[in-house]
C-alpha cells in the first residue's frame, strides 16, 4: 500500500506516538523522549521482527502493512495467534514478561514501523504513572480482544468465523450491494481463523450459499448485510456492530 | 471440598490478601485497608456472582471451590473463558473497562471468597503506582495464559485438548501408574475445552486407546506420562512440563 506508507513518511516520529493511547496524557517531554530514541523502518515481506522466547530490544508502532503473531509448535506447526496492521504495537507487553517475546512476529508484505526501544518504556513504566495507568488499559482492551477470540473459536462454525471476518472489514454505511477487499491472502485468513485450508474452502462455500456473497480474488461483494450479521451474529455475545473491536 | 474451606476461614481476609501478587511490594497499610473492606462468603453451587455487562461493584478472591467464566450468545449458548479456583482473582480488570464485566461468573460448586469492593481498587490504581506495576503483570500473565489458550484450540484437536488438560492436573513427582481425580463435572471439562458432549466422548475415546489411560468416573489412572506427553506436546509450541500455566 504505497499511499498509506507516503502518508507515514510525512509524519513525524513524534506524531506518530502523540496518537497512540499509550502516550494519552502524558507530558511533551516524555513523548519526545521516545520520539527522539525512535526510528522508521520499511521492511519486505517476509521480515521477522522477533521470535517467540527472544529477549525484548524493540517494540513497534506499526504505520502501513500487516504483520502475523504466531507461536510455533514443536512438531513444527504455527499457530497465527492475530494479524495487526496501522495503529497497532506490537511486542511492548514483553517489557512485562522477563524482557522476553510471548509470539514471534512477521510481516506479511511490506511494512512501515516506528522502532521504539523496549529498555526506556521498561524504565518509565517504572517511574511514570500515567504510562502505567495508559498501559494497564492497552492490556485489558487486548484482553477483551482475546477473550472474544476464545468465545469465537469456542461457539461460532468456521462459515461464521468467515462471515464474521468479512463483516468486520465493513463500512456499514455503504449502500449494498457491499464491495470489500480482502486485506491479506485466503491461506493467511485461514490461518489467522484457526482452520486448516481445506476448512476454510468447504466454510466458504457454505458461507456463499447461505448469505449470496459472491467473491472473486480478493474481491467480495455482500448483497445483504442483514443476511450475512442474522447468520454470522446468532452465535456471538456481541449484537452487530461490535465496532468497538478493530 | 470441606477440608479446603476450613483451612481457609482460619485465615484473616488480610493474610489471604497478602499471598497475592496484586499486593506484593505493598505497603502493610495499604492491604490493610482493602482488608478492612473485604468480606469472606461461602455461597452454594449455581451462584451467580456477576453478569456480563454487570456494573462491578465487587472483585472475587476464590480460596475454594471452582467457578465458571463465561459469555452468552444472542442465541442462547454459553461459551465457557475459563474455569478458575483457589489463589484466582476474578472481575478485577473491570475496573479498566468503563467498571463493566465483560464477561459473567457463576460458582460450580460450593465456593468461598473474599469479596472486595471495585471502588476501592480503582481509587488505589489511580494513585498508587505499585498496585498499577502489580496488576499489570498479572494482566500480562492472564494474557500468555489467553495466547496458549488461542494457540491449543487452534492447533491440537479434542483428545490432544483434554489429554492436555489432565496433564497439568499431574503430580509430576508421583509414581506410575498416576492417579488423578477430575476437578468437575465431565461435561463442563467438555465446555471449558470448548467441545459438545458428543465431541468430547468420542475424543475420550480415541486419547483411551491412543495413550491406554483409563477412566472411572472422576477416576484416571495414567500408565505412562511420556506417552501421554508426547501424544498431547507435539502439537504445542511448549515441551513438557509447562508448569508455569495453572
Amino acid at each position: 500500500m504505497p499511499s498509506v506508507a507516503a502518508a507515514t513518511i510525512q509524519m513525524t516520529p513524534y506524531e506518530v506516538l502523540k496518537e497512540l493511547s499509550l502516550f494519552a496524557g502524558t507530558a511533551e517531554t516524555t513523548v519526545d523522549a521516545f520520539a527522539k530514541a525512535s526510528q522508521f523502518q520499511t521492511v519486505p515481506k517476509g521480515t521477522v521482527l522477533f521470535l517467540q522466547d527472544d529477549e525484548s530490544e524493540w517494540f513497534y508502532v506499526l504505520t502501513a502493512g500487516w504483520v502475523k503473531l504466531f507461536r510455533e509448535t514443536v512438531d513444527g506447526n504455527e499457530a497465527v495467534i492475530d494479524m495487526v496492521t496501522r495503529g497497532h504495537i506490537i511486542g511492548d507487553t514483553a517489557v512485562l514478561e522477563d524482557g522476553v517475546h510471548s509470539f514471534g512476529a512477521a510481516t506479511v508484505e511490506e511494512t512501515t514501523f516506528l522502532r521504539v526501544p523496549s529498555s526506556l518504556l521498561k524504565a518509565t513504566i517504572k517511574e511514570n504513572h500515567e504510562i502505567a495507568l495508559a498501559m494497564l488499559t492497552s492490556m485489558s482492551k487486548l484482553r477483551t480482544r482475546q477473550t472474544r477470540e476464545i468465545e469465537s473459536l469456542t461457539l461460532q462454525n468456521a462459515s461464521q468465523r468467515i462471515g464474521c471476518f468479512m463483516l468486520r472489514l465493513c463500512q456499514l454505511s455503504a449502500v449494498e450491494p457491499i464491495h470489500l477487499t480482502l486485506p491479506y491472502d485466503k491461506s493467511l485468513i485461514a490461518a489467522r481463523l484457526g482452520m486448516k485450508s481445506e476448512t476454510f474452502s468447504r466454510a466458504l462455500n457454505k458461507l456463499r450459499s447461505e448469505t449470496n456473497i459472491t467473491i472473486k480474488g480478493a474481491n467480495v461483494e455482500i448483497p445483504s448485510i442483514d443476511i450475512l450479521s442474522h447468520y454470522v451474529c446468532s452465535a456471538c455475545s456481541n449484537e452487530f456492530p461490535c465496532s468497538d473491536l478493530t
